[in-house]
C-alpha cells in the first residue's frame, strides 16, 4: 500500500526534522547554561514540547549531549575539504586562520565549546572522553601538519612540531575564551601573527597562495577549535 | 571586664576561622561543579554545617563567590613580590614561567579559574565583570612589561606589545584547559619556549639572571592566570 508507505516516510521526515530542531536548541541551551545546570524540563520548554515528548527522541540528557556533539562532528567533516591537502602543510595552517575568522560569525559554537570543554574537564563528566580525544586528535594532527611544513622548508627547521602544535591548540582555545569577554579581539589576526613568526620566506609565499577556492570558504574541522 | 573581651575575641577568631574554612571548601566545590550548578545546601553539607549556619556567614551564593574570588586576589597580592621590578621587564616574564610551573601543584585553582572563567563569559553571570576586568588588567599589565623589555633591547624590536600580550594571556589560559585533560603537559616549558622566541641574546641572559631569591619562590599575581 503506497499510501501507507508515504505516510510512514512523512512521519520519519517529521521525526528527523523535530530531532534536528531539538539538537539545535539544546546546543544553544548548553552553550548558555552549561550541561550540568541545564535540565531536560527546561530544554523541552524552550523546544515547545513536553518532557515526555523530548524523552521520546532522547532517553536522557546524556543522550542529548552526545547527539549535540555528534552533529557538530558531522558538520565539521562536511566543512573539512578545501584546505586539507597540498601546499606542503601550509593549506591546513591557512585553514586554521580562516576558521578562526569564521568562528566569530558563530558565537554560539564558541560558547558551546568553551563551556563544555571546561565543564567536561572533570573525569566523571559525560563529555570528558569526547574532549580528551578531541584535543589529542587536534594536537597530533597539527603536529603532523607542522612537521610536513618544516620538511618542505616552509617553517623554521628548529621548530619542535609537538611543542608548537600544543602552543597553537592552546592559543586557539585561549583566544576563544578571551574573545567571549572582548569581541573586538581579532582571533584570526593573532593566530596569523603566531604562524608567521615560524615561517620562512618560502613558507609565507605558500601560505598566501593557499587561499581556498571562493566557492568553499571555510573548513579545517579537525584542526580548529569549534569548526 | 577583660574576661568578656577575651571571650568576644575568641568568638571573632572562631568566626573568622570558620569563614575561611567555608571559603576554602566553596572554592573547591565551585572548581569541581561550577558556580551555577552548586547549591548552598550542598556546600553547607560538605562544610558539615546547616544551611542557616552557612547563610549566617554569607547571605547568598553570590556573596560566597565574591568571597572566594576576593580571597584569591589577596593571596595573589601576597605572592606578588619577588619578580615585580627590575631586569628591564624580564623579571616579570620569568615570574610568569615560574608561576605556570607552580600552578601544577595547585590543580584545584586551575580548575576553579578554568571553570569560572568559561561559565562567567555569560554577561549575566555574577562573576562576569570580575573576569572581564581581570583579563583586561592582565593584558594591559603584560603589554606594559613587554614594551619595557623591548625598550631595554631584551625582546625583538618588531614585536607588537599588545598583540604579544594577548597571545601570551591566551596561551596561558588555553594551556591550563589542555592541562586538565593531559597532566603531562609542561605548561612552564611551553610558555618559556614562546617567550624565548621573542628574546634577543641580551634578553635571554637577563631572563636567566632573573630567578627570584630562593626564600620567595613564587609570585606574579597580576600576570598569571590563577596566581
Amino acid at each position: 500500500m503506497p499510501g501507507t508507505k508515504d505516510a510512514r516516510e512523512r512521519g520519519y521526515a517529521n521525526g528527523r526534522a523535530r530531532r534536528e530542531e531539538i539538537i539545535r536548541i539544546a546546543s544553544e541551551y548548553f552553550a548558555e547554561r552549561g550541561f550540568l545546570s541545564a535540565t531536560i524540563l527546561e530544554i523541552a520548554a524552550v523546544c515547545g514540547i513536553s518532557r515526555p515528548g523530548l524523552l521520546h527522541h532522547f532517553p536522557d540528557k546524556e543522550a542529548l549531549l552526545e547527539a549535540v556533539l555528534e552533529a557538530r562532528d558531522i558538520e565539521d567533516r562536511e566543512r573539512f575539504r578545501p584546505y586539507a591537502r597540498g601546499h606542503g602543510g601550509m593549506g591546513v595552517l591557512r585553514g586554521m586562520v580562516d576558521l578562526a575568522a569564521h568562528n566569530r560569525l558563530v558565537p554560539g559554537l564558541i560558547e558551546l565549546f568553551v563551556r563544555l570543554s571546561s565543564e567536561a574537564s572533570a573525569p566523571d563528566h559525560p563529555a570528558h572522553e569526547y574532549f580528551r580525544d578531541r584535543y589529542e586528535r587536534i594536537r597530533s594532527g597539527t603536529s603532523r601538519t607542522l612537521a610536513a611544513a618544516i620538511a618542505h622548508g616552509h617553517l623554521r627547521p628548529d621548530l619542535d612540531p609537538d611543542d608548537a602544535a600544543l602552543r597553537l591548540t592552546a592559543a586557539m582555545d585561549g583566544l576563544q575564551t578571551l574573545w567571549l569577554y572582548d569581541r573586538s579581539i581579532d582571533m584570526a589576526g593573532r593566530i596569523g601573527t603566531m604562524l608567521r613568526e615560524w615561517m620562512t620566506p618560502e613558507g609565507e609565499a605558500a601560505f598566501d597562495a593557499a587561499a581556498p577556492a571562493p566557492a568553499e570558504p571555510l573548513a579545517m574541522a579537525e584542526h580548529g577549535q569549534v569548526g
